[in-house]
């Protein structure tokens, strides 16, 4: 296996102070030293739609697509919005599996942890996001599911996350690197 | 009943030439009098972000807002992206039902229409839909459900419905038009 | 509307001291006067298979659809399995549901409580049901969404709802007659 | 990888003339020479209930559960019943997966296939069956997707899968294997 492994991280919400961003960072401080991440930004990326798809599409929509190709793996943090994805996470999916035959997720392992403010820890998100990531190609670690309630209980003052949390996230993040191992050593 | 009923449409492909335009207004066409509809325009909102939800949201968010806050009941016509939503959808409920408390959507009657290429019909976009639209506090039509495959087919050269696609659409129409009096006339 | 209206129960567990039978029958106690409940058995129902579903089916599907037949209104409470419904309950749909044309449940508002061990309350249960009761024709009640986490700790060591949740309850069922009423005054 | 490799497969239709016990069939006689199948019997299984999951469960439980225990990899074939998986093969997720801590599924890989009568491939059979499966720990298959609609049009007249239907089965087949491979091989 190739080292070090490259891993894109999606986060599922645009807010500046986004938990989900807090998550995701945390994740990555957990991971071993033979991982590189890249948050890849999505808020910037025009709504997917295909007239606009052509031999020159949108610049961002072309950089985020690149962004995608270049990782091994795939890491997605996401809050739940009315029940499903936030629009701005669904929105990177429809680029980056844009235009047909050019999926930039296709083959990679990839990991779903939602939160949510409330108890539910984004389950539907997490599952929505999870019925997409069948048809984009992208084999998913299923053990443990994480969901992740009462998020803003979570992190410090200073906003660093509290210790059992980071623990948490510790045994997370050997999983997913024990599942980008099982896909990525074939 | 105060008549007219006044309906929002949401088309979920910002195609110019987009089948689920062309079948929204095909539906449209077979409604009765008593209805007047407004094809809601959703691909100029940008990606809901929190972060700009303030005392002064962009000004496209806010007249969608008011726009969909006018209507009486719903109608949402969509094809699949990626098994899901396409994000423009997406982004209009999240858009739609914000800040918290100020949902738009609420308690107005609903109908869901999805197409695909294939024979599926769109039945992933549906499905997902009706979760967000549970927690949007939209009453459901629930039969007949419409999940039209091989949308390409439906249509003549010139865009017009095919005679038993349109006979078919007058059926969907009636059934819509009998929920929305279900819901409304209480 | 005629009175009184007669409510199918059906409860997804078959322990004998299952949670979900508890809750249904706190939220039957908070039920006004004018209505009746039938906890309609699911146990004994033989797994559907349509070769016995002939001229002569198993008598316990016959009485089961009969029972269903006779209800105004439906109410689910039911916990998670394997993030979807219990057997026994999808096997009650499946029966109540068959032959094709004689579908139990057609056109009877209905409501879906569900409640977990756990944090999540049910999610996966409560959303899978949904979607089988859009194919059953049942008008759903969308809020409040009623997911129901930490169930062992609502209720009394004598087994009564704690009061917190009875009133709780209260509230619901308040809500599933408000729906029942907007769909059976037609 | 030690062989041969042993596949339980799972059958969602009690009838004798299942569709999807001969679509079954036709994929187990695609397979390599190295693979051994077991088509397990589900519909003797009682619905699952923890109050008879005690030291000595029913017999069926525990024959079924040693069964899957020996297994390497798992398939899944299945029709559609009211969007949903039939209450029979959901409970044999049940019973195979209880007590707690001795979920027989887990860590074997698997695949999902769904047909239908209709056009829709029994697309909602398939994603409620993933999402348990995601529980389970079952890691699947995502690409190709397996919808097969109108499978009544795919036997001859004895029941034996039409040519195309074979060869479209032998490439199902291949893309199994080369998964269980992925996945075994850790």
């Amino acid at each position: 296996m190739k080292t070090p492994i490259h891993v894109a991280v999606l986060v599922g919400s645009l807010r500046k102070e986004a938990y989900s961003l807090k998550t995701a960072k945390a994740l990555i401080a957990a991971a071993p030293k033979e991982y590189t991440f890249d948050i890849v930004p999505i808020g910037q990326l025009p709504l997917y739609n295909e007239d606009l798809d052509t031999a020159e599409p949108p610049a961002t929509w072309a950089e985020f697509r690149k962004r995608i190709g270049k990782a091994d793996a795939l890491l997605f943090v996401t809050p739940e919005y009315n029940r499903s994805l936030p629009a701005a996470l669904k929105n990177a999916l429809d680029v980056g599996s844009r235009p047909y035959g050019q999926n930039m997720f296709s083959g990679k392992p990839g990991a779903v942890v939602s939160i949510s403010i409330g108890a539910i820890g984004g389950f539907g998100a997490n599952h929505h996001l999870r019925q997409s990531l069948v048809f984009l190609n992208v084999p998913l670690m299923q053990q443990p599911e994480v969901y992740i309630g009462e998020i803003q209980n979570r992190f410090t003052p200073e906003g660093q996350p509290q210790e059992a949390f980071s623990q948490y996230l510790g045994t997370v993040m050997q999983a997913c690197v024990q599942w980008v191992g099982t896909i990525l050593k074939k």
